[in-house]
């Protein structure tokens, strides 16, 4: 894509409120737009990384036999009520509206409820289980706060997989699969190493839930890490009889900020025993179905990555889920340096190789070389007056600092390593 | 896919206040599941569909240059108080909710006011125009009524782009590319016979706004029709002047239903002007930008597909929207169908034909040719032990009666083409 032709600029200022060092970045590169405090759109090379970063987490959803569905936001006060979901005193994130004979609908802030009631249309025997269903759908939660830009927000897409399973053991073996495909999906996001497996609060159900927490100052969440061990608990859990259950001490545990990238949680019978969801076993007996939830917000892990890798001149992408892979800059306004430019940006895209090219004839040099710091993408190729005395252009990686003068025929090359 | 794996199943009922056939439809094929009047979430048939529209129609905006966004449905009550769309005397869809601080929100039911507030960020000078900018975003609209299932909803994904021109000059000749565009999305969706450009009500800065109506029984439109010349006049502004400023008499023209499934509006600078968007031309003096939207409901689209193509027995999707281009049927339970049917569903999966694959035990021939003719694939081949006699399997086009006998090897060639 041609610079020049993207409508948005990289930008000095930004909201003063903003205190997440992930949003003023994602702010000034032009990749995020602030509605309002936890209300951001997403701009062309936002939803680039988005995009991407959606994609990655589908991939592993469909590994696991998941089937992708829609569900709506708008939701009725009948569903919710079976599970003591609907009462603002018992969940205070809702935001209510209301149809214009004055019914009163909420904004769905998570899909339990809905979805167990939709697959009561379509699970009746043992043959329909077990059954994996997942959306990229819109939560609205009405925080409070909303304090950490993109990381927390008061609407925001949610990849949500929900789990239908015969009996406990079916389950296990789900969830077990499930918390590997998290792994894969962390390490494909860049965030692998800063990751880790961490035992929460497991409700009725289960004696644990599996958070995965990115180690991470502006974490809103405290966790006590085995780094070792590479699994951490959270503060809300960890006292001497589960440190001891999982065969360790308190000191083993070093305190640490983080932020919850994704969370799987077995929800037993809660679900299906509210709203009724059975299914008649071989001997045509009626067994309540076993469900889990999973769960992880791509924008949040998107903000995760820009907090953990940016550095003081911007954001550090990871080439996986980059906006583009190459950001190419023609420097100075001759006619050479604009052809040879041209070429590349034309052998680039001949290679299929994602390319963001600043022809833009009214920036400056250091402009250009700012906004590609800024920007972040992984590969940044310079072509100048300089280099070309040479026949080269300097080729350096975003993550690094030393920058190479490379033939211009190899350019193309060197970048698709 | 195989079909035992897919967690819908079709219907055999529906919601009785369900009116509108493509609905009946697309909820007895497994399509949509129907959360209330008006809202409906989309199940992986109805998801496959919906992307596909999607992505003809992203593939067309990308040829216009159009840049991919994704802005809030969350608004601020100060976004929409300059151009008078707050109030709900003069907006009488919004849905309205709040913040805990008791801040009034509402969901946006549009978004020319709120993109126009974004752009001041980005454009202010003439080299920063033209631009186009759009999105694939939930709208929420707070219809009285909500008879006409898929194709009216409260909640529904739009298309919705936004032209910035620098002067009406450049507004024109987008707005003409606009409409080829438009023509280009419902020809590839298999409207394009029964789609036409309609003249309607232009509002303040145009003569005409453009709709693109299909004739179809259960639309909520009225339009004249004069089908040899290819054009329409919504009912709106079907009067003695505007048929003769457009060179024809009353007489030439039907009354008919439609679905409006397009349109293209010129906003002049109604907004650009409420809200303070201007440029600095080449003379630095002060400008305002031309703005226009073009709209598209996806949802809207295919159920109008599915209405205009029915027949008594189920869908007929054309090609290029078709959940899958085949559907595979095993009928019986012998051994040798089973594997004859499983060679073929390999080779099809080889040749990267999308397929559905009915290989449940459970289900009678009945039932699955049923299923088949309901669901609406463009090509059915249907393995059997009569077929298997012949070394053939049964293929047949869902749009037409004729079925052939088709030796086992040429079964994907055939289907290919």
């Amino acid at each position: 894509m041609r610079q020049s032709n993207l409508f948005t600029k990289t930008l000095k200022h930004v909201p003063k409120d903003e205190v997440a060092q992930s949003a003023v970045l994602l702010l000034r590169g032009g990749f995020v737009y602030k509605e309002m405090a936890g209300v951001y759109s997403f701009l062309p090379l936002g939803l680039r990384v988005l995009s991407k970063i959606e994609n990655i987490i589908r991939e592993e959803m469909d590994s696991l036999g998941g089937q992708e569905v829609v569900l709506s936001a708008l939701q009725n006060k009948e569903t919710w009520l079976p599970t003591n979901q609907w009462d603002d005193k018992n969940v205070d994130v809702w935001f209510k509206t209301a149809l214009k004979n004055e019914t009163e609908l909420g904004l769905a802030f998570t899909h339990e409820a809905p979805l167990t009631k939709l697959m009561k249309e379509y699970i009746s025997s043992y043959r329909d289980l077990p059954k994996y269903v997942y959306q990229f759908q819109t939560k609205f939660r009405n925080e409070i706060r909303a304090r950490s830009g993109v990381i927390r927000m008061r609407e925001f897409v949610m990849k949500d997989l929900y789990s239908f399973s015969k009996d406990l053991k079916e389950h296990e073996s789900f969830y077990e699969k499930a918390k590997e495909a998290y792994y894969r999906v962390f390490e494909r996001l860049g965030l692998g190493d800063n990751t880790f497996l961490t035992f929460a609060n497991g409700g009725v159900f289960a004696p644990f839930s599996h958070e995965f927490q990115t180690v991470c100052e502006i974490g809103e969440d405290t966790i006590y890490l085995n780094e070792k061990a590479k699994l951490a608990i959270n503060k809300e859990v960890f006292n001497d009889e589960v440190v001891e259950n999982l065969g360790f001490k308190k000191k083993d545990f070093v305190e640490k900020k983080s932020v919850e990238v994704g969370n799987i949680f077995t929800l037993g019978t809660r679900f299906s025993d509210a709203l009724g969801l059975v299914y008649a076993d071989e001997k045509g007996v009626k067994q309540k179905v076993i469900m889990g939830s999973y769960g992880i917000g791509p924008a949040r892990a998107m903000a995760t990555v820009v907090e953990l890798f940016a550095d003081e001149k911007g954001i550090v992408w990871p080439e996986t889920i980059a906006p583009f892979k190459v950001h190419l800059l023609a420097l100075g306004d001759s006619e050479r340096v604009r052809e040879a430019a041209e070429k590349l940006y034309k052998d680039f895209k001949k290679a299929k190789i994602e390319i963001l090219f600043d022809d833009r004839a009214n920036a400056g040099n250091g402009e250009k070389l700012g906004d590609a710091d800024l920007i972040g993408c992984p590969w940044r190729v310079v072509v100048s007056e300089k280099s070309l005395d040479n026949n080269t252009a300097e080729v350096k990686r975003r993550r690094e600092a030393k920058a190479e003068q490379i033939a211009l025929d190899n350019v193309v090359g060197i970048c698709k390593t």
